[in-house]
């Protein structure tokens, strides 16, 4: 057959080799049948209990792999379904409808789960209601056990493949075995999609948003993956594979170089240090971002905690996180961002506005100020987990002072009433804004006097700043943080913090990048935070700059009239620099 | 019947106390009988030519009106129609199909318009594309001269009315006569809707947005319409009535103390003269700026020649339009903004994308540096119209100076080519740009370089700098051009300005703001441009003040961090001003 590309988003660097692994939708239950005969009750019960039994070593398999790669928290979500397969309403009902009802198991397991999933769902309690999913997935194990004998998931995988699937649901990226899988090729999701992001930080290869072709895709056929360029390569000619595998050893090798800044602090050759940290939108990437040797959490995007439920979670269940996150630390700090709802990240449960513009408008801090009860939660949540690690608290989308103390006074009153409470708090919570708004960079003297530290998100500062939505292909091409009016922003942020004795961090894109580190070196930024994947190759390009040197040249870029002369002049002085 | 209040959205202050005048859709055609007998014919064409003369008396009538009040152009579109009125293959045409068809008046009339526009609209000559258009009201003239006898228009007013409608279309706003219309009330419509805008250049209290309840006011019933606070109030009591007579007279009197400075300079105590320009959109409101004594246009927004078209104006339209702005201003400068279209502002005809963030996204200079063709013929436009007057050319949304430079470039070569082609062109235009966006205050040091002059668009560099937009309801409460950040940018244009000998302008809302005037004062501004309405109350705000004084203020503004602190430091200061 003919060599076939296919081409999708590159989200995720790396070329792959390897047999496909294709995920498939589960069978749709409308093909069982419903009843069975009087005579077939004895096998149908056998069979009921196969797969209860198959299902219960599953998840005592799938909890102790959890266990040690994601925590306990995610660990024990899966002993509590085993537990679940013993409950008396569960399971015996489900033989009762079988033997009395005539039931086939699969409609029984069907009836069952519903009715009883539909019995939690009812309850006005939080933690109750959550089980109602716990069950229904509960259900769909064993349902897929019934259908196909062991379904074939992720974490059945036990030789290197490319995942191929339509998109990954977040209970399948929390099997994603960096082991096994070396790329992942979707057809629909983009480059922000959670999936990209826990690819990125795994440094799984992957290629999203690939279309239809990726149905064609047959289980067990060879694929190249090149993640960089967004292509996937069916059907490879020898010659392709032959020349795809120099260009992986090559890669290889440049990354066992990189190998070694892994367990090296981020320091440059005349001795600065600076704090290189992750960041990260889930307890799971916490795992992941110790695992690269982050020195920290520069920002922990607690919006996923929202998105990924169908209502607010509550106090216990966000302490829960907050406090995992803390621990699996260890005391290195973790800047906690309060909830950036709207904007791009929508919340149905939330009702929020259709709005003209949603990155002007309702949004981030806007939310938490407008509808108080819901920073208040989050902030009682984020103080009670403060004595578990060293959490800081940081608020989104600050314009002004005004919004600045009303955020703040609503974390102080949150603190009061914990003491009061007799809750114990840490006394070293350190409470700082994200710099995302021209604003409040132009106000950095002013707000220095009164944050404990800024961490700036040039994401959103140059979308601000340059007025373009980096999303719309029309203009995204005007999208650049090298921008001389952003570099002006930067430099009197980190000015600004340092005049007050603050710390100033990084937490956009720009962090991330190795091209932008004798500017940030030049411009004294503390704490760089960044996808994992890029800690080892960022700490690579600081190993190797002199900060004095960086300073003189950052004195220079910050004359430039242009994007493009800055690029120029950071592209020369960084082919410049003799390897560390 | 008890006293009824409309809320609406106050658009131009100002209370008025009149009669409705209830300006009525036209009647549907689908009402009118199709076929006369054969009897009937000579009384038919009797009744439509009484429609002829009427129509004819009329438009000459409106043309003579518009002349006085409008410019030549407009005046000649009427007297076109008239001309029109007597062409062998329109007129005659009607008659025939009455005789010969036995079609009613109206049947005939509304089909040998449409044939006849037809043959014009499909002739590949924009010119004569137009007079498809003017054909087509030409038909609507008669048939409503046919339906109602004398149509009762806006242009037949003679005594003082409240004009009461669903929306104004453009051709209605042409007729608006503010000797008897006293104010404006609509269903529909908003705050910078074009009808807005030219209530408020006029002078002309309106309330828009009012919703149903307009729909039940009859033609004479009193009204009240307090413009300020957006109200409309039916079956008044007659103590309200008094009340708002009182409120009325202190009004008027209010207003005419301010008269006496529109002939007046804008002038502080100690001599300092500013420039006090107007904003306009069209030529219309070129003549209600010279009334008011603007001493120039500060802002001539020229996308409402690609608005009000269903496509694109050439070369010779738009130059017919500068030229008369630039004729009737006699000198005074009139700068002329390149194309805003994009953001709000929709063009079917350029089908320009869907945006998530319009206001983000591809509008204004992004457009015309991608389509150069619009902007090449507008910069044609441009300057072959600058021999007719001062004519200074600015391109909006400049965000950094690779883009000021490319437009610039354009511009040269359209200078070029009209050279070349042997058309005269002004020797000292002036070419700037509009700062509205963050990048673009920011690098004001360096644009200052290049730059004839720059021009603070103080609404959209407001909505950016702090990511609000003022239109979303949920979060306008942010927007505010006292904010400490915007006050810092305007200061370093401004500044960036004088240093390299140029001057700079503001054409935003603040501008237009007496409490903003010793801020402006303070900081040197050039030129201040603004609805017309509004220079004699910034006219008098100025000759209040002593600009030693504003420096001195401003200096003290310029340290405040708050938003509330720099308005109620302004507040006293004004409040502190003897009445000059």
């Amino acid at each position: 057959m003919a060599e076939q590309l296919i081409q999708g988003i590159g989200v995720s660097d790396g070329i792959r080799i390897a047999k496909a692994f294709v995920l498939r939708e589960q069978t749709e239950p409308a093909s069982i049948r419903e009843e069975i005969a009087a005579e077939e009750v004895e096998a149908e019960l056998e069979r009921l209990n196969r797969a209860k039994e198959q299902s219960e070593a599953e998840l005592t398999e799938l909890a102790e792999q959890a266990k040690q790669t994601l925590g306990e928290q995610q660990a024990g979500i899966l002993v509590g379904q085993a537990r679940m397969l013993s409950d008396p309403a569960y399971y015996p009902q489900i033989e009762k409808r079988v033997r009395e009802e005539l039931l086939s198991a699969e409609q029984a397991v069907s009836a069952v789960t519903e009715h009883f999933a539909g019995r939690f769902e009812r309850m006005d309690n939080e933690y109750m209601q959550e089980r109602a999913a716990d069950i229904r997935d509960l259900g769909k194990r064993l349902l897929s056990q019934l259908l196909g004998g062991k379904r074939a998931g992720l974490a059945d995988l036990r030789e290197e493949v490319i995942v191929v699937a339509d998109d990954l649901a977040p209970s399948d990226t929390v099997q994603l075995d960096k082991r096994y899988v070396q790329a992942l090729v979707t057809r629909m999701g983009g480059k922000t999609s959670h999936t990209s992001i826990l690819a990125r930080s795994l440094g799984i290869a992957a290629v999203v948003g690939a279309g239809e072709a990726v149905r064609e895709i047959a289980d067990g056929e060879l694929l190249i993956v090149d993640g960089s360029r967004g292509l996937c390569i069916r059907h490879a000619e020898p010659e392709t594979i032959e020349e795809y595998r120099r260009r992986q050893s090559s890669e290889q090798s440049e990354l066992s170089a990189l190998e070694r800044f892994r367990s090296l602090p981020a320091e440059t050759k005349d001795g600065v240090r600076v704090e290189v940290a992750a960041n990260i939108g889930t307890v799971q990437e916490a795992a992941i971002a110790a695992e690269q040797n982050a020195e920290g959490i520069g920002l922990y995007r607690t919006e996923f905690l929202y998105m990924n439920s169908n209502r607010l979670p509550d106090e216990d269940a966000q302490f829960a996180a907050y406090r995992e996150v803390a621990e699996r630390m260890n005391g290195r700090p973790v800047v906690i961002r309060t909830m950036d709802i709207g904007g791009d990240k929508e919340l149905p449960y939330l009702n929020l506005p259709k709005e003209a513009n949603p990155f002007l408008g309702y949004r981030a801090i806007r939310i938490g100020l407008d509808r108080k009860e819901l920073l208040h939660t989050q902030l009682r949540a984020l103080l009670r987990a403060s004595q578990y690690g060293n959490i800081k608290i940081m608020f989104p989308m600050i314009s002004s002072l005004e919004e600045w103390r009303q955020a703040k006074a609503l974390y102080e009153q949150a603190r009061r009433e914990l003491v009061q409470e007799g809750v114990s708090v840490s006394d070293s919570v350190e409470v700082g804004i994200m710099v995302e708004i021209p604003s409040s960079a132009l106000l950095a003297g002013s707000f220095a006097k009164e944050v404990d530290f800024f961490s700036i998100g040039t994401n959103d500062l140059v979308q601000y700043t340059l007025a373009v939505d980096r999303m719309n292909e029309k203009v995204s091409y005007l999208y650049d943080y090298f921008h001389p009016a952003v570099l002006l922003l930067i430099r009197q942020v980190i000015e600004a913090a340092h005049r007050e004795g603050k710390w100033a961090g990084m937490c956009g894109g720009m962090a991330g990048d190795p091209l932008a580190a004798p500017l940030l070196i030049g411009l004294g930024l503390d704490e760089w935070s960044m996808d994992a994947g890029s800690i080892v190759k960022v700490k690579q390009a600081i190993s190797r700059l002199d900060s004095r040197d960086c300073r003189t040249l950052t004195d220079r870029l910050l004359q430039l009239a242009t994007t493009e002369e800055v690029r120029q002049e950071l592209l020369r002085y960084t082919e410049s620099q003799p390897d560390a």
